[in-house]
């Protein structure tokens, strides 16, 4: 119903969309720009989020966010009036500990990262090294000179890391160079446009450590596909009565594409209508493919349907 | 002459060699790998070199690296027993600070860099902040707070900086938000294998701030055809009878292909003869593009023929 057509919600008769909203029973939502802004929730979002859970919706918080772990996502969530618990959230620091864990992995992880990520590892008991700041001491050869890689690192995971430095590229290539260690990236995130200034996504220090390690990380988040080989194999949850919905269409609304959801863009963030009118007009097939099925000015506008 | 052949020197006459040697007027050569390896000449480098500007013929060193200024690689190359003074020199550090002299260019650069960088910029009048170490300083939140942006900063030279920072990511994605503002980048080199670490190269450094940036950056290093344009306007060099020498073809032959002269392999560096047999057999065009016209084991093999 509506595939790929980019149908405003506003356009629809009450039937179409209370229609529409039966014909999925698995919600995965994006966070930031769609059910809430930084500590603010947007209007109607936690009334939405809790009547699709109230009316028996199995329901994902997704997030690309690696800088938390699940409980903290969800001390969050509780706190800004949201119906969840740890179940109800995938985030991409608990993807990256879920994938080694999976594989069995019992050596160390080398993290460019933050608690978010640690903790996870922690959590189910894979050991790390890493985090924090790690700056040039002295000159470049003194630095490599004092480098002694542990050769019990078997997998290097890169995410948010506000302390990324030329020194931990050095050491996550170095570990890198061998084809046996694991590379993870969290997520592929570009950036965060603030007021004044733009704070690199975890996008830019996966692209500078894949550049220098000369090989391409296994992506966790948005829009990897490996996100829905989890919700499949642990939640059985069906594509095809399942809806992602999201604020940013080559993240969240990719994500649906590509694991055959179907799709809602929300216009409280990155992308607008206008955006999804330029796309759907593209010569190109991958352009093309960022159009939602349908979008909203807000989640809270699908309330009076629930 | 051997054009695009991949011909190996070893199997030509004295004859021949000596004609070919005789079919270029300027020669362009790489240093690292070609004439020295850090701060150790390789055999008969020096007076191969010497006995080209002997015979008359105008030469460059052309290095990407851009922690050197023109006159330190004078003073490295005279105390290496090379004949070269300051004309002789084509760095990217020099090179970005005369794409911005070219434009009038009379605002600040903000540098991710070093002073070999910097002091091209002293040398041309131009004023610029950013170098030596940058690191946050309490959370993430307060550095955001505490950045102020220069007004009057007007580009970002992007290059060689073992300072690199999640701070210094952030402070050039901030500059370059505003689509006047002049990004470049000294080269794209991906890294320097070591024995037992990756130091990462300065195309890690560009490609982290081109994704959190979101636009390209100008590339003065090779294999850019910038270089060209300056030989043929200052030097009046003619492509056609013109040798490119190196030991890294995606960077130094493509450099050559770019501008259309003659290509020289040396296999003292990072690509041999079981790389350029390779490459020849490909279906890609591309990848065609980087067998060099001639390869030789070493640059001194050329003695007896100069």
């Amino acid at each position: 119903m509506y595939k790929n057509s980019g149908t405003n919600l506003a356009s629809l008769s009450p039937a179409e969309i209370k229609d529409w909203v039966g014909s999925f029973d698995t919600v995965l939502t994006d966070c930031d720009g769609v059910i809430w802004v930084d500590n603010n929730t947007l209007p109607q979002a936690t009334d939405v989020i809790n009547k699709f859970i109230e009316n028996g919706k199995q329901l994902f918080f997704v997030t690309n966010n690696s800088t938390k772990t699940r409980p903290e996502f969800v001390t969050k969530a509780v706190k800004l009036g949201f119906n969840v618990g740890v179940d109800n959230i995938i985030s991409t620091a608990w993807l990256a500990a879920r994938y080694l864990k999976a594989k069995n992995f019992t050596k160390k992880v080398y993290v460019v990262g933050s608690t978010g990520i640690t903790r996870e590892l922690d959590a189910v008991g894979i050991r790390h090294i890493g985090i924090g700041p790690d700056v040039l001491q002295g000159t470049l050869a003194e630095a490599v000179h004092a480098f002694t890689p542990d050769p019990e690192v078997g997998a290097v995971i890169v995410g948010f890391d506000e302390h990324f430095s030329f020194v931990k590229m050095m050491k996550a290539a170095s570990y890198l160079n061998n084809q046996e260690v694991i590379f993870i990236g969290t997520n592929t995130d570009e950036r965060f446009p603030m007021p004044d200034c733009v704070i690199p996504g975890t996008g830019s220090i996966v692209n500078a450590v894949t550049t220098c390690a000369e090989r391409p990380p296994t992506v966790m988040g948005k829009p990897n596909k490996h996100i829905c080989d989890i919700l499949q194999q642990e939640y059985k949850v069906d594509p095809e009565r399942t809806l992602m919905i999201g604020d940013r269409c080559n993240t969240d609304i990719l994500l649906g594409k590509n694991c055959g959801f179907k799709t809602l863009l929300v216009e409280t963030g990155i992308h607008k209508a206008e955006d999804i009118e330029k796309w759907a007009q593209s010569e190109d097939e991958e352009t093309r493919r960022l159009v939602p099925d349908v979008y909203a000015g807000k989640l809270g506008d699908l309330l009076p349907y629930l």
